[in-house]
C-alpha cells in the first residue's frame, strides 16, 4: 500500500499560498507561481515542490507513480471546513415549500425544519447514515476536496451524537477513504424538541454527559450561538467547559442577528467564527487582532436569498478568511465548491487569489491543520488537485463548474475525469 | 447497433410536462408523474411510457437492454437551446480584470472582448475548435443535456463560420455523438472590426454572401439585436431574408436596453427571443398571444451581477418561457444546468415545475422540436434522464449540484454516474 502513495507529478504550473498559519488581509492575495514544476510526495508527504530542473536526483530514479499535468494548473487539494453532510433524511418538499413563500416557523409547525432532521437522524441506522456520508465525500473528491470536517448535531441526545460520531469516525479511520476527515461536536446545534423551554438544562447534559464522554472522537467543539437559541452566556458556558477538557472551539456566529459570536469567538481563542453575514464593527476588529479565521459560507446566503457576509471588510480590516459549504439538508443542500468560488469571486468581491487561498491554507487554518496540508510546500501532505487548464483565473471563470481534472489526497490519486473514479 | 437503440427502464418514476407544443403560462405548471412505470424505447423512439403493469406484453420478451431505476425519478432530457459552445481560446484574464472593477470598453480597448475571441477562431484550426467542442458537450451530457442548439458569430467573415457550421455539422452528423445537436448561424453577433462602422454594409455581406451559402448548414438565423449593434431595421432586414430562405429565427432580444427586440421576434415568426432582461410590457404582450418562446438565460445575469430577466411576469402573462445556459467565452462561461435551475427557482421565482418544463418541452419548441423530444411520450425520441433521487423537488433542493445519475439519448445510454462516462 505505501509504495501507491509515492506520486510525482511532472510537467506543473504551481499555484499555491506559503505558510503554516492562517494568511490575514492583503497576505491572502499572495500566491506563489512556479511554471515548468514538478512536486513530489513520498509516503503521502511533499517532498519536493518547485522547479523541474531543481528536482533531487534520487526521486528521478525512484520508482514512483507519474502524473503528466501536461502544463496544467496544480494547487492544493480545497478545504471544506464546515459541514454537516451526517444526516439522516431529506427535506426537499419544505424546499419547494418555501420557495411558495411558506415561511420556516409555518415549515417547523407542520413537522418540517431542523427536527425533522433529528427525528430521521434518530432513526437511521449507522449504516445508512454511512453510507449517504460517503455519497457525499465522493462528490466532494470530484470537485477536488482532500480534507472535509464534519459536524455532528441532529442527534441532539447522548446515543444519537454519538452514533453521529461513529458514523464521522468510521469514515476519517477508513484505510480506503479518500480524503481526510475531521470531526466536529454540535450537540448544542439546536435545543431538542424533549427540552423545549429548558436551554439551560440541555446545556448542562451536553457539559455534564455528551463532552467527557466524547472527547476521543471529536477535535473540536462547535455550537449555534444564536438569539433565541443558544444565547452569548450560554454559548460562553459550553465552549468554556469544552476548551477544559482539551476540545479546539468553533462557532457558528452573528447568521442571523448581530449577538456578539465573533467576539466570543476571540475571546475564547476558537479556531473560526463562522456564517458572520451580521457581525459588528466590534467583532470585525476583534477578529482582525486575533488568529481565528473568519470562515464565510456563500451558498447559504445564495441558497436562502440573504445578503453575503462582508468578505471584503473583513479581508480589508486585516482579518484571515476561509471558505466553506455548509452543506446540511435544511439551509443550505449544497456541495458545490465551484459555486462557493463563483459567489466568492463575483458576488463577494473577492480576489481570484483570495479565494483560492480562503479554500486552502485558511480552511486548514480553520481546522487547526494549516501545518499539515492547504499549501503546496515540502513537508506537507500530499494533497493536490490538478485543474483541467493551465490559467488559474479558469476557476471562478468557468461559473459554477468544476475544474478539477484529477485529485490526489495523500499521494493517492482518489478522483480523475479522464479514467473516472477510483 | 441498432438493438443498442432498444431500452426498457424498468421501476421508475416517471415526471414530464406532455404536448407537441410550448406550454404557456399556468400550463408550465403542470406536469404528469406516474409512480411504479416503465419506459420503454424501440429504434429510439419511445413505444410505452406510463404504468409498469401496462407495458405490452411484446415488449416483456423482448430481448432490450434493462436499466433498473430503482424507484429514482425519470424525465425528458434537458434541452439546452442557447449555446455558443464552439470558438477559440479562452478569456480568463479578462474574467479576472472585470472582477477588479476594469470595464468591458477597457477591456476591449487592450484587446479583448468579443472581437479577441474571434480572431482566435478565425486562427484555430477545425480539429481544435472539435475537441473543445466535443468537451464541452460532454460536461453537458453529464447534466442531463440531451439536445443542444450551438450558434456560430466567432468567425463573421465567410470562411470563418462556414468552418464553425462545419464543426457543429461534424458533432451534429457523427454516428457516435451523445446528443442531438442543433445548428444556428449568428453571423450577426458583432459587427467584426473590418466593418467597423459599416453595419449596413456587414448586413449586406451577411444577406448577399453567407445566407444562401448556408442554408443546408444551419436550421436557425439568429442576431444581436442591439442598440449600437444591430438595430431593430437592420435586425428586421437579415431576418426577413433569412426567412425568406426556408431559415427559422431567433433573435437575442431586449438584453441590455429596451429596443423592441421581443416585438420583433413575433412579427416576424421566430421561434424563440432570448435573454430578455429589459422587455418591454408591449413585448411580453406580443409575446403571451403568440407561439414564440421567450428563453431566458439566467447564468449570464449571474455571471454579469445583473437583474435576472422577469420571468415571473413573463409566465403570469402566458407566455412560453424556456431556460437555456448561453454557454459561451465572454458574457457566460458557463453550462451548468444545476445552476440554471437554482437560479430559475431560488432567485426568479419559478417553481419547479415551471423550471423542469422551461428546460425540456419549452426548450424544445424554442428549437422547433416539440414534437420530437422535450417530453417522455409515445412517439417522441428516447431522450431521458434518471435523477439519483425518487423526487423532482431534489433538483432545486440540491443547490447548484446535478442530480442526474444516467442520461439517456436518442434510446443509448449516454452518461452513467455508476458506471462513469460511455
Amino acid at each position: 500500500m505505501m509504495a501507491e502513495k509515492n506520486l510525482i507529478i511532472l510537467n506543473t504550473v504551481i499555484v499555491t499560498p506559503l505558510g503554516n498559519r492562517a494568511l490575514k488581509g492583503e497576505e491572502m492575495n499572495r500566491l506563489a507561481v512556479v511554471s515548468d514544476a514538478s512536486i513530489v510526495i513520498e509516503n503521502g508527504i511533499i517532498v519536493y515542490c518547485g522547479k523541474a530542473k531543481e528536482v533531487p536526483q534520487k526521486y528521478m530514479k525512484a520508482n514512483f507513480k507519474i502524473v503528466d499535468a501536461e502544463g496544467r494548473v496544480s494547487m492544493p487539494g480545497f478545504v471544506d471546513s464546515h459541514t454537516h453532510l451526517t444526516f439522516g433524511g431529506y427535506r426537499p418538499d419544505e424546499f419547494a415549500e418555501r420557495l411558495k413563500g411558506r415561511t420556516y416557523m409555518e415549515i417547523m409547525e407542520n413537522g418540517g425544519g431542523i427536527q425533522s432532521t433529528v427525528n430521521a437522524t434518530r432513526n437511521a441506522h449507522f449504516s445508512e447514515l454511512l453510507a449517504k456520508s460517503e455519497w457525499f465525500i465522493d462528490r466532494a473528491v470530484e470537485m477536488g476536496v482532500t480534507t472535509v470536517e464534519v459536524k455532528t448535531g441532529y442527534g441532539l441526545d447522548f446515543e444519537s451524537e454519538s452514533k453521529m460520531l461513529d458514523v464521522i469516525g468510521s469514515i476519517a479511520s477508513n484505510p480506503n477513504r479518500k480524503l481526510n476527515v475531521v470531526s466536529t461536536f454540535l450537540g448544542a446545534h439546536a435545543v431538542p424538541s424533549e427540552y423545549c423551554g429548558r436551554t439551560e438544562k440541555y446545556v448542562d447534559y451536553i457539559i455534564n454527559e455528551m463532552l467527557p464522554a466524547f472527547k476521543e472522537k471529536a477535535r473540536f467543539c462547535d455550537i449555534f450561538t444564536e438569539k433565541n437559541v443558544f444565547e452569548i452566556e450560554d454559548s460562553r458556558r459550553l465552549l468554556k467547559a469544552a476548551k477544559n477538557l482539551g476540545y479546539g472551539l468553533k462557532i457558528h456566529a452573528d447568521e442571523i442577528v448581530a449577538l456578539g459570536g465573533a467576539e466570543l469567538a476571540v475571546e475564547l481563542g476558537a479556531v473560526s467564527a463562522d456564517h458572520l453575514l451580521h457581525v459588528r464593527d466590534k467583532g470585525i476588529e476583534a477578529l482582525s487582532a486575533s488568529e481565528t479565521v473568519a470562515t464565510l459560507l456563500p451558498l447559504t446566503a445564495f441558497s436562502l436569498k440573504e445578503s453575503f457576509a462582508p468578505a471584503r471588510k473583513l479581508i480589508d480590516a486585516g482579518c484571515a478568511v476561509a471558505l466553506a459549504t455548509d452543506l446540511n439538508p435544511g439551509s443550505c443542500f449544497s456541495g458545490s465548491i465551484p459555486l462557493t468560488i463563483a459567489l466568492a469571486c463575483i458576488h463577494m468581491d473577492m480576489t481570484v487569489e483570495e479565494t483560492i487561498t480562503a479554500l486552502t491554507l485558511n480552511g486548514a487554518a480553520a481546522l487547526d491543520m494549516a501545518d499539515e496540508t492547504g499549501s503546496l510546500e515540502k513537508g506537507k501532505r500530499g494533497d493536490v488537485v490538478i485543474l483541467d487548464f493551465d490559467n488559474y483565473n479558469m476557476l471562478p471563470y468557468y461559473v459554477g463548474m468544476s475544474c478539477v481534472r484529477t485529485t490526489v489526497s495523500d499521494g493517492l490519486v482518489v478522483f480523475d475525469r479522464m479514467k473516472n473514479n477510483y
